[in-house]
């Protein structure tokens, strides 16, 4: 009865989605779907600057306020507080903030697992020809089904004495592993090791505390998993990174006070002593609702334990399922314990896979490169009808 | 008859404009206000997103369409070509790439204006700390008045041996000052320095042909002078600066190629080769379609020049009427070649009165620091009877 009950629920909870209405989506770890109150909120808000006059000092007020009550929201979905919360466009642009934060000196060391976006790797590059940094990747995706132990000791391995920074996700983007994250900080701070965690697939997911995880940087979005509108993201730097970490794209609402400097002399610049420091300037305040009010909509079905829970139990039937088919390689060996499931069927191509199933069967998933395979998100929102049309076809596809 | 058919329908289009309905609106230069259309714009592709499934083929193909026809509608309002525009967030996160593009070595110089906005000096404040460069500020201010020779004459005396760029305003933001780019530009050329320009100000008010300015950078937004939506922005990046521009902020919109690193081994990254290059992940792709409404819904009253030409005759008939009242300092003492007029009142703190003008007379201008003083901008929707309302307003707080 407790199970009808919540079927129930779900059902009409999923009705205000429109995209989830007419098509298999697997896509949540890409972008996830908007509830009609989202979308609603969006156009809302834009209307309401121009009803409080655009540039006038209510509707600067508005802009503050929603910007102070989204980065409470955020926090407070992450056991967090506002002052740790910097609002950006993107989990990108929130490792971007984390990963040139650190007074890098020559010969500094940037350690990064090989299953890091190709983002994360191009910002490395970059701080390693601006900065004469050591850059190295370890090898992160070969110990990931050995558990805790083998990747801790694999990471120990890599770091060297001149380590500042390691660079990791706390579910891995590819396979969908979660990262033992707070073993993980506790080692790497032992060393002096900064820690910087591409949280894009965790943040909407896991129920969190991120003072317990003790990372010092954790960048996420607000557009996967958490249902919310493009462009608005954010970033938690923990109290004890703080002070250290300097801003590098600066703008005015960084900036606490800056004396304007006579021609001949310095300007004096006092910095934002919260998570304002590493944001910019003028954004889609409009949007800040939006996420809001996505957040909100989320909370209406259970806890964030109870729909990992739920992610957790729809994603091991089907990896297990898959598991039965004879031409399905699942790219993890341990049940999952996350919503993304990542595998190949033999003798196709996963890019090829992904458009017919999305052109012939409706079915939205996505390939990668790394490994090369089709990786389904799952989701609270996903149905176990879903999964099993997804299993049909893949069983027709796999025979 | 053509004024009074101008007139005519400069009240019909102004009419399309909700936040223009009931106030006095004269803050174009910190935020414009939004046509209904470009309001529906937003809706609808926010919608369209939904409806195209969200993270699909289809809608990915979209988000790539909408960001090319952005730039090159954006590149076409500045003569440019689509390749040398970058998509931003605002004017400031397009002056941090090219703040932060130069591959500054220890003791380069920076040369900025004291007429430039507190982001951009807060950028300075961070390169010098990260890169070891000298940072000056340079009198430009006191020469405005004087014209042409004399800006360039200031600028060429600030300029050091290894001055590597300049970050200077199209239009002041302060004063309303139109600078002499081209000059500049030429004259920065040949001394080997690049020119950063700060254009929040100019674009959407002058005509431009950025390739005949000859500036290296020009960053602006479109949510203030353009009337589109908070949060989409641009660079123009000149094709002979664009090799040596390093990007900083790093995402996969920017990277054309990734080969991704066996642990060991280094990555090897290849860089988009035109503005994306510069681009770094997801945001909200539905304002872009919205800018685009808002840049052709301006084309729709007149051509650029025209509405140019409008601003420059409002902007000099109320500096002409303010000029006459006894106890108004205006901050020019040349007739305006923009929308901005900045003045003060005697005896009168302008940070207060912007607040009493905004509560009693329902008109909404604003207060600088530096100089201390009002600022009034005049778009070409900016209507004679709002700037005699002004007048009559001043007339009364001068008397």
């Amino acid at each position: 009865m407790e199970l009808k009950t919540q079927t129930i629920d779900l059902a009409s909870h999923r009705a205000q989605f429109p995209a989830l209405a007419d098509r298999y989506y697997f896509n949540y770890g890409g972008q996830g779907p908007l509830a009609n109150s989202t979308l609603n909120k969006i156009s809302e808000n834009f209307g309401k600057i121009e009803s409080l006059g655009v540039f006038s000092r209510a509707a600067n007020a508005w802009d503050v306020a929603e910007s102070n009550l989204t980065r409470a929201t955020i926090a407070d979905q992450l056991k967090a507080q506002a002052s740790n919360i910097t609002l950006t466009e993107s989990t990108t642009a929130g490792c971007n903030i984390a990963l040139w934060s650190v007074d890098w000196q020559p010969g500094d060391h940037l350690l990064i697992s090989d299953c890091e976006h190709p983002g994360i790797i191009g910002i490395a590059d970059q701080l390693k020809q601006r900065f004469g940094i050591e850059v190295s990747f370890f090898s992160l995706q070969a110990y990931l089904d050995q558990g805790t132990d083998a990747i801790l000791a694999t990471i120990e391995q890599n770091l060297r004495s001149h380590t500042r920074m390691i660079a990791i996700s706390h579910i891995c983007w590819n396979t969908g592993h979660v990262m033992p994250l707070k073993q993980i900080s506790q080692l790497c701070h032992a060393h002096d090791v900064l820690v910087m965690v591409d949280a894009a697939q965790s943040v909407g997911v896991l129920p969190l505390d991120l003072p317990d995880c003790e990372a010092d940087f954790y960048a996420f979005t607000g557009h996967k998993w958490w249902c919310g509108p493009l462009g608005v993201g954010g970033l938690y730097v923990r109290d004890q990174a703080f002070d250290q970490a300097l801003p590098t794209y600066i703008g005015w609402r960084g900036i606490k006070d800056c004396q304007l400097p006579e021609p001949g002399t310095q300007p004096e610049i006092t910095w934002q002593q919260d998570g304002q420091k590493f944001e910019i300037a003028s954004t889609s305040y409009p949007l800040y609702g939006a996420l809001r009010e996505a957040i909100a909509y989320a909370n209406t079905w259970g806890s964030q334990a109870q729909r990992y829970d739920r992610i957790c139990k729809l994603s091991k039937w089907l990896w297990q399922e898959l598991g039965k088919l004879p031409k399905i390689n699942l790219v993890r060996q341990t049940p999952p314990d996350s919503g993304l499931i990542a595998f190949t069927i033999k003798e196709k191509i996963p890019s090829q896979l992904m458009t017919e199933l999305e052109e012939k069967e409706n079915i939205l998933l996505r390939s990668l490169n790394n490994p090369d395979c089709l990786r389904v998100s799952i989701h609270y929102l996903t149905t176990q009808s879903e999964l099993e049309q997804l299993l049909a076809i893949c069983s027709e596809l796999a025979s």
